[in-house]
């Protein structure tokens, strides 16, 4: 199944984590945010305990709240309980951060009565500042009193610049049962600058496996999470962690059967779903931009492709611009690294205004300028490439590069 | 010898192609650009027949001016006597593009009275656009007549949005005799968009076989241009090429020997300054950013994480706004795939304002705020890296994101 027809799957619905029978969240303000208005501590906490599975970024300086998780999951085998989030400040490359990423679980745990090692714990915000633990020791108490079924204060404790919340659940069979997964994500924003960090928190009541879990989050995360580009840059704390309870009375799913391969269906889609949500709201996005690429070799090639065009400050600053400027595509396509036929490609735009063939056989056609215009003029554009070199397809996701993020990202920090 | 030592080297002199004997020069207005102040077509030739070598984009879209200089010196053995060149229009993924390059190429030739195959010849301007080889045809008398010592001219008509020529020469002694090298670069820059392509045009009258001319060349574009990045998108018509004459009297160079080195000095000398140059210059920046990476276990290692580094929007965009924002430093490096412990990184910044250390052995230090601010407002900013990893060191160059950016590279073409 490719993630296009993914998309036009049927079982998504609004809603996130508290979808979930079983699960309650809850998200406060503690402190560390200068403004109170803005929740910057969140908890979820599943009613048992629940199959886990994380994957991570892969930048090799780690924030010190994913090493302590890493250690958590493999001391647990994949259980867990609850996952712990702060933002405002990522604990990463700061004084201490590893005992104060412990001090504040320990402090959830003990209010929640559970072990320290069941809790998936992340941090995002600036790097290189002392995590103000005392703030959130304070706030612990709190937060752990309004575990609720709504499932807002939680989404919008992870934000950091993000201008909306992202929350998405869907429901599906499986052996005659129903099945429901949420999942809350933040993408790319910032108090203070150095925030760039995407956190992706799902529960399931499915009932599967800690190895499956992990198999099935980490083939999503590849067509999903992997495939977003906001601005090349690869957060310290990037996590996606799943919770599965088993409560779904489900057969247990440890293989990789048929109802493996529904539940990979619904948590693609949730995922798509989130990871568009992620790049749509890019700092100082005014568009979301898709980019399709049909016809590679491999799907390796089609992912390469896609990135590195989505990727391109050329393409994006064109895109703001509405100027259907395809020759910076074929120019980012040439230098990402994958095999393709440079003599042999097409390039269409399209969007709710329509679509337009702008280069056939890398030869540029004459077109329509003013109905280009637009086309790009639309919040939401697709950049669509054939090959004619297989079968094999990928599709990206980004935003636009505009004076905003400039701003954003230029602004002194204090 | 390191590339810090070889800027400190004393050869070198303004001045450019024309500062070596035996080379002329051209730069006119034929019509491709409408702007009729703006020069367009530019010839460099040498009185007698020059080892040429060249190196070319690694895109593996290339333009079809590049295709064919291969081709030609391939023919010819390394052997040419002048480099041809428009500015305006790429002549790439444009219809008969192939046959417009020969063309022009041909009436040079014709009027020069040598061969086809003795030209190097390269476009820089719009992608997808078929070249108006007519304006250049009915240029080209012009072109030929006004040859002469004047570098500026031909300095001028390779330009496209560059705020300022690029032209660097260097002297030095080779076995009793005095050898002088000069060269002229572009950087990136537009009349409409597409383009980011860095030319750079060399001449010598070292006396030196293609072989070792091609060998230093590689060389030295290894440690220059291919450090700088302007903005990550790596052009589709990106050249250097260089015509030794031989008129110097040296003694031939046709090995590795000292002569070579002390060639390899000069040649290195110059194409720093002009990377420099086309870094400084870069669309819409405010200023040049140096990133020094010293005790990597390798050169290799060094020179991804200066690249990284430099090319990290959010570290571009961090500059712009003289944000010590060091925490996107550590970020960028780890995201490299470069080798280095992400435990012992101490950074620092530095300019004319002084040097102020920001983090030691991965976390952060205290300092002054507005001492980091008025480091970070000057005109040319070093991030210094330190990673007590091993003795080898890399510099990459590049250059703040702004406004401007955005603005030049959305703005419609028309």
């Amino acid at each position: 199944m490719s993630n296009f027809e993914v998309e036009t799957w049927s079982g998504l619905s609004s809603g996130g984590i508290t979808a979930v029978p079983g699960f309650k969240v809850a998200g406060v303000h503690c402190g560390i945010r200068k403004n109170r208005d803005k929740r910057d501590l969140a908890l979820i906490v599943a009613d048992r305990m629940c199959s886990a599975a994380a994957v991570y970024t892969t930048n090799k300086v780690k924030g010190a709240p994913l090493l302590l998780t890493m250690e958590h999951l493999s001391k647990s085998q994949g259980k867990a309980r609850a996952i712990l989030c702060n933002s405002g400040n990522a604990n990463t490359c700061a004084p201490d951060g590893l005992a104060a990423a412990t001090t504040m679980v320990n402090a959830a745990a003990k209010e929640l009565d559970i072990n320290p090692s069941d809790i998936i714990v992340n941090s995002t915000g600036v790097i290189g500042v002392k995590l103000p633990v005392d703030a959130i020791l304070a706030g612990m108490p709190k937060l752990v009193k309004s575990l609720s079924r709504d499932n807002i204060p939680a989404a919008e404790a992870i934000m950091t610049t993000d201008t909306f919340s992202k929350s998405w659940a869907a429901q599906f069979e499986l052996g005659g049962k129903t099945v429901t997964l949420g999942g809350i994500a933040k993408g790319s924003g910032m108090i203070h600058p150095n925030m760039a960090t995407m956190l992706s928190f799902l529960a399931t009541d499915c009932a599967i496996t800690p190895e499956m879990l992990q198999k099935a989050l980490k083939a999503s995360t590849i067509i999903s999470y992997n495939q977003v580009s906001v601005d090349g840059d690869t957060s310290t704390n990037d996590m996606c962690a799943i919770l599965a309870s088993g409560t779904a009375g489900n057969p247990l799913i440890d293989t990789e059967n048929e109802d493996y391969n529904n539940f990979l269906t619904a948590l693609n889609a949730i995922n798509l779903k989130l990871a568009k949500e992620i790049a749509r709201d890019g700092e100082g996005a005014t568009k979301l931009l898709i980019c399709r690429v049909n016809g590679a070799k491999t799907f390796e090639d089609a992912s390469k492709l896609s990135k590195s065009i989505i990727g391109s400050s050329l393409v994006k600053s064109a895109m703001f611009g509405a100027d259907a400027n395809w020759g910076r595509v074929l120019c980012a396509m040439g230098y990402s690294g994958a095999s393709f036929d440079p003599m042999r490609v097409d390039v269409s735009f399209s969007s709710a205004m329509g679509d337009l063939d702008v280069c056939k056989q890398s030869t540029g056609l004459d077109f329509d300028e003013s109905m280009a215009k637009g086309i790009l003029s639309e919040k939401e554009v697709t950049i669509e490439i054939n090959l004619s070199d297989g079968n094999q397809a990928a599709e990206a996701y980004g935003c636009d590069l505009t004076y905003d993020y400039v701003r954003i990202n230029g602004d002194y920090r204090t």
